[in-house]
């Protein structure tokens, strides 16, 4: 069972944001610091200004940053916006070709636990999961001169106290 | 989001054994009615066996039966035990390249949503997504000789009363 990696590129990029509110944040920038394709990226922000989650300021010293506080945003609410395909098995879709589709009971029941699964989700918001040492981490006042992406976040990683297991 | 079409097919199988307990069903015959590849569902039915939900005897007249009662059988655990990949998103995995690993609170989210969804999978089991009118549909007294699948199916499901929607 997956969550799509376009929803998965979109927590990232809601995350990093919520870290670094005091200023914008370029597609360059998120490209660079998470490893993603710039393309791929782009797909996922415009998603996101179009769903209301984020806002986007073209030009010159543009960027992207959150559309409203991060208390605001609930997890659950981004995953069904950005979430594509919520078909948990073949039958959720139109063009079924299961034998049981007409009177399946099964599809309740999926359809049920996809609904607790989210609304689970619905219970943190952005800045439950934004909470110190991940928005040290995640927190850059220089984004004009980033070191490289991973052995910066490797060598901030390292000086931070980590959780056992 | 997904369930793996493994699951989704070892689900239809123990739905077809609950329907069918009077007597052993082969491969060929679940093959047939679902329109689903033999050597496909002879993986499924094999890990099936192994986990304990069906019982297999091989030889002229063999074929598969459910191990315990439907009853007895819970959705969740069959999710749990079929489900190959349980990792929501990449960071669940071994070989994560995300820059919020070490540190990423939304990781328990997301695991303790995937409980909520687990869990509620856990209250229902096979006997409930099998009572009528889904057991008779799915009910055939002479395997021997069926009837084409999609062709039955519809015959079938065409006598049945319609739920509204």
């Amino acid at each position: 069972m997956h969550i799509t990696q376009h929803t998965d590129y979109a927590l990232r990029v809601l995350i990093y944001l919520a870290a670094n509110t005091d200023r914008l944040v370029t597609i360059a920038e998120v490209s660079q610091r998470f490893d993603i394709s710039r393309s791929h990226l782009m797909k996922v922000a415009n998603q996101l200004v179009r769903e209301g989650f984020v806002e986007g300021l073209r030009g010159k010293g543009g960027g992207l940053r959150l559309a409203r506080p991060a208390e605001q945003i609930a997890i659950g609410a981004v995953v069904r916006r950005m979430e594509r395909g919520m078909e948990l098995v073949e039958c959720f879709g139109h063009d079924s070709n299961c034998l049981l589709t007409s009177n399946c009971k099964l599809k309740g029941v999926l359809a049920t636990a996809l609904e607790a699964f989210l609304q689970s989700l619905d219970r943190a918001s952005l800045a439950d999961v934004i909470e110190a040492p991940q928005k040290k981490l995640l927190y850059f006042a220089k984004p004009d001169a980033p070191p490289p992406a991973r052995k910066a976040a490797r060598a901030r990683a390292a000086k931070m106290p980590q959780s056992a297991g």
